[in-house]
């Protein structure tokens, strides 16, 4: 039976996102059990269906880790205290990010031996079906080359453990392919990881191949992934209402949509970055996923499942075995 | 009278691109002259039409700076010293980017107190017409703060000279929109600016906002804005692809495509990066612009009207005195 906390007042949307989300998840994972923490008076729909535990306050959105940490009483602090405290399986939350992240370093600590912890997110790809595995996308606002290096690792071990690629295929994030391409620290992570033959390391990759599918791991500093996905999140926001807006023009559009509405489903679902779910934050001891912070129902139901699978992989152990061998 | 030089050897699909290009914009633009630098057997279509100068050398695809310098008798070196000699009004390549931007640097020389030069171009955005300023795109493998707000001047000329925005609007491309977000460099430069009072500069933008069309000039260093340009490239290309093949399934589809043609005719229109044309070296002394290594004829042909623009716009002279007075 895995156990997880969700913080339910995170998000822009209120509590109802999180409410809806958990009845879902738990129709569809009997073996599963959530603790629901937020105002009790909102999480009424839940009674009788899993364990409520009150929580009066809310962390705000720009909050940082002292500001939460100092909010003993938000939601998202008596979350995390469960989460040790009970030893469960995970906790999914889509409020702050900064603080969260930073609220979960300092309450589980890091796994020995891990520089700095990295937010991982599974990206969708040209290829169906197929994730590409990219870290750094937000949790620093910079990173050494000894940091990108270990980003590697944790990324290897995320492909292999989560989606069981046996010899991951891994890339530099650069501004080029060619091997003396890149920021000073790319160019110096890429520089050790070719002298500590990094298993399967294939060099460095540009922007624009990344979602190509040729790729099974791709390391970034957390800058520069966050460009890369919000950059990717706002064109493919932009091209997606641009089309449904071709289609809404008149009868006869209407009328063409239907022959093709499955090819474009199909299309949104490949593309939807809201399917991914969460990120998870790798490197601490704990399974900790972040929702988007405008996650809807869905997508926050996945984001509980992402914690369910992560969990189900047992990544933490996983990572903490593999930095001690490699 | 309006003259170019056009290096026509440098793309990655020969100078026959070059040919055409040449030949469809001299139809449209009568008051200009070009000069067609490259193996004079591969340009016969050109006699009559426009200059040709014969060179036999074709500089490789990765050469670096050094590698180009020596080769005097390449066709971007040979259109670069014509530039320089016979002061035209700017010059086209498509060839190496690294190699193109150092040797167009070293020969013409940066404008008295630029620190760094930049590559700017400008991106389609959700308001159809409306175009957003981004520098650096990829000049640069890293940049200091002082040289971020030097880009943010001469992003700010850029837009004022070649859109006529009065005041534009501009923002730095950050991890979040909030003031304290940003890589060490981002918070720094974000402090400059306010401290120097920069006229309208609204704080930090998020990638996923960039292309919303509310910014006219986004300033970012040239590894970020490397990635942010090419992971657009490859989001806009997938999706466009992925729709392409919705439509080719069977009759019905190909039908319903007959319907909506028109919108997705404009759509792509909007995000196509080749109709942008090419990115111009700002902060040396001439208009130069880089076509991307892969164009086609027509996206050529808008590198050519990219050089004309900028050199209407006597863009060189305004940031020269821009800087003096800023």
């Amino acid at each position: 039976m895995l156990r997880f906390v969700v913080d339910t007042m995170g998000g822009d949307a209120g509590s109802s996102v999180c409410v809806s989300a958990i009845i879902n998840f738990l129709k569809k994972n009997k073996d599963c059990e959530i603790i629901a923490v937020g105002k009790k008076e909102e999480l009424t729909a839940l009674e009788g269906l899993c364990k409520i535990v009150d929580a009066r306050d809310v962390v705000p959105m720009e909050a940082g880790a002292l500001e939460v940490m100092r909010m003993k009483n938000s939601s998202m602090m008596v979350a995390l205290k469960l989460l040790k405290d009970e030893q469960l399986d995970g906790i999914i939350s889509s409020g702050s990010t900064g603080g969260f992240l930073s609220a979960s370093t300092i309450t589980l600590k890091m796994i020995p031996g891990v520089k700095r912890a990295a937010l991982v997110a599974p990206f969708p790809t040209k290829i169906k079906g197929k994730k590409v595995v990219i870290l750094d996308i937000g949790a620093n606002n910079e990173n050494s080359p000894e940091e990108l290096v270990q980003f590697a690792t944790m990324g290897r071990l995320y492909a292999k453990g989560v989606y069981s690629i046996e010899n991951p295929k891994s890339f530099l994030l650069s501004n080029g392919s060619e091997t003396m391409k890149g920021s000073p620290e790319v160019k110096e992570a890429h520089k050790l990881l070719k002298e500590n033959n990094f298993p399967n390391f294939l060099g460095n990759i540009e922007a624009r191949d990344v979602l190509s599918g040729d790729a099974d791991v791709v390391v970034t500093d957390g800058f520069s992934g966050n460009i890369f996905l919000k950059g990717a999140e706002g064109v493919a926001s932009i091209m997606s209402k641009m089309m449904k807006s071709a289609f809404k023009k008149n009868l006869w559009t209407k009328l063409g949509y239907l022959h093709v509405r499955k090819g474009i489903k199909e299309m949104s679902e490949t593309m939807d970055y809201k399917s991914t779910g969460g990120a998870m934050l790798l490197g601490i001891n704990g399974v900790v996923v972040k929702a988007h912070g405008n996650s809807d129902a869905y997508s926050f139901e996945c984001a509980i499942n992402v914690a369910k699978k992560l969990a189900e992989a047992d990544i933490v152990s996983k990572i903490r075995e593999g930095l001690q061998s490699e």
